[in-house]
């Protein structure tokens, strides 16, 4: 028996198959583009990697062409094969604290979420009504990127603005990446063999976020109301101050909309750097060398390391530190200088460790009071993970 | 010879008068609610206080009604006894990085940043234009509460988001409350009888904000285009997310301005437990303890904490950190809340020390790592400090 798991944005979607109880993807899709003339779809099988040019007219165009490739390849030979399907679902607001089968009444919960994750969740949506059709016998699971972050306290999930907007609109921070922080702390565990009490983990890419975790429970989490919050991004400002918001709408006359779309596709590295860098190349970037680089990276980083230490003042202390994401996967110049900063948080970085990509690495020193790990991270895995707890 | 402190806010004045070279007012008078038929002016000589209800109608009216009481009480005989006047100017922009004599350059200066000080600038203009009619022969000092934080690196005082903002419209961080961040770090220098090398003050009331020190130069600061940020305050939801500004304003059809009003008028500590609690009675507050009052004390306390470790990171560590403003000053409650949650960065809090109100005290053990001070401020002492340097 197999098990797809359906990992959708708003313009692009990852579709991968697993055997049943093995963590190694068989084959896994992705599709970028969707809704573009430059859309394409890439697939590895059997160490082959393929590429089809294609302008998809949405999500489910797309999915139907991956099923046409799952037959082809023979892969399966028939629907029932796939046991089950996992979606991550980006927004299950208030609703939901964990993984769910998915009815009718998810559905509509998924549905009402769409209000503060207008450009995702109709995604997700679309590929889970996608799936009934196609898979009508597998059992569909929704894992959701704001459930790990369900455990905040109030006092770290409210705004301090008048609690109408929290009961008419449910204005309040949630929390995004949870997938991927909630799957490096379980590894950790796994790793040490043990749960640690106080745990912060960055996930570090063009999207960035950190969470502050208490015995294995979110305590805090930098990404707020949407997933543009605090830290510097690819293409979004991370924290700003509002008043800047209602003052250049005044100046120059911009609406709602259009502010938004200044800060989510027009700020962060981008403009710091004026350069369309995707994050992926940072290494380059960091070769490149520039004034206008030097202090973009200053900004991006001195964000992190001061958020993180923030955190350590919520837990109180910190036992372990994780690095997670593209960045902080393959990055070594990143990690040097943010481990570095971390010094005078009993972080004793073993620069000898350093020189790896992609590996479980611990990059702290036997000695060293706090540990530092570098976890790459796998939704995919723990979408599946998840899939098979439930099913 | 004498000399005046004029600090003025939108609203309410302050009038002191010194005597030169010495660092206690002789006579002060407070008046409050200008423009409102509740206004008062609150004046304090030979140990008697005296109170005056009168509707001003704007900020010179009661100016005038001061003056006349200077001389029918025989504080001075004659104009020419006043040798300075010093002005706190609430916004000096990038123009000011220190105290300036005022001439008519400094005057149209004040004049253009009214842009991004619409509240403040405006009363001190006038409060200026007033003295120098009045007290034409004396020299006229500017003292602004940007000025100190001008130090800061562009990569701590520049948003991520397109730099045309920055070029058209002057949006950075500019960061306030600079005459007591000042004044409180030269009187630590001055108890020290040295320079700490890194030190963060907290100036907590109403208003509050954090600033991270080096060397004598602010590093960073906690408020940013203007006085309503990160922290939470009295009436201000401090740190709050863009998206829920531009949110809030489709769904509630609410104009910048009626934005402002909320996130000013109608947040924080007021929204948080129901009431409008002036935080000068916060130990009332926690005397008439519930749950709304804990959740916001919860709120308003982790936030401070939260900031004071990121500014650890900034600072790469830290050897003073200084409690001033009336909360830290006042609530024996809430400088025990705050300095046992610095345990873990290093302050060994000495609780035996603590029972003191409005009184220079060293509250950290000998031995504590961290030197962690009680330094009442003196934002009127600082402004004759300065203008004692100048004229």
């Amino acid at each position: 028996m197999k098990i797809i798991v359906l990992n959708a944005w708003s313009s692009s979607l990852k579709f991968s198959v697993f055997q049943k109880n093995d963590s190694e993807e068989i084959v896994s899709w992705v599709v970028k583009r969707i809704w573009d003339e430059k859309g394409v779809l890439e697939y590895k099988f059997s160490w082959e990697k393929r590429i089809i040019n294609q302008n998809f007219t949405d999500h489910t165009e797309s999915l139907n062409q991956v099923v046409e490739v799952l037959f082809s390849e023979k892969i399966i030979a028939d629907i029932s094969e796939i046991e089950s399907i996992g979606h991550r679902v980006v927004h299950g607001g208030s609703f939901f604290s964990d993984s769910v089968i998915i009815d009718k009444n998810v559905e509509s919960r998924i549905e009402e979420c769409i209000e503060i994750a207008p450009l995702h969740n109709p995604a997700n949506l679309a590929c889970i009504k996608w799936a009934e059709e196609v898979f009508n016998e597998s059992k569909q699971v929704a894992v959701f990127d704001t459930a790990f972050h369900q455990t905040m306290p109030a006092t770290n999930f409210m705004y301090a603005i008048p609690k109408k907007y929290y009961e008419k609109y449910w204005v309040r921070k949630y929390g995004f990446h949870g997938i991927s922080h909630k799957y490096v702390s379980e590894r950790l565990t796994q790793i040490l063999a043990k749960q640690e009490e106080r745990v912060i983990s960055c996930h570090i890419w063009n999207w960035a976020s950190l969470s502050a975790i208490k015995d294995w429970k979110c305590l805090n989490t930098s990404m707020w109301f949407t997933p543009v919050d605090w830290l510097v991004m690819w293409t979004r400002s991370g924290w700003i101050w509002p008043w800047v918001i209602t003052f250049l709408q005044e100046k120059e006359n911009l609406s709602p909309a259009q502010l938004r779309d200044v800060l989510n596709n027009h700020s962060g590295v981008l403009w710091l750097t004026g350069k369309t860098w995707d994050l992926k190349d940072i290494e380059d970037w960091i070769a490149e060398w520039n004034k206008d680089y030097e202090f973009a990276l200053e900004m991006y980083i001195s964000r992190i390391v001061r958020f993180l230490w923030g955190y350590i003042a919520d837990l109180g202390w910190v036992d372990s530190i994780i690095f997670t994401a593209w960045v902080l996967e393959n990055s070594i110049n990143i990690r040097k200088i943010i481990a570095t900063r971390l010094a005078f948080c009993w972080v004793v970085f073993d620069e000898s460790k350093n020189d790896v990509r992609w590996e479980e690495t611990l990059l702290s020193t036997p000695d060293s009071k706090v540990k530092l790990y570098l976890i790459p991270t796998n939704e995919e895995l723990l979408i599946k993970n998840e899939v098979e707890k439930l099913v």
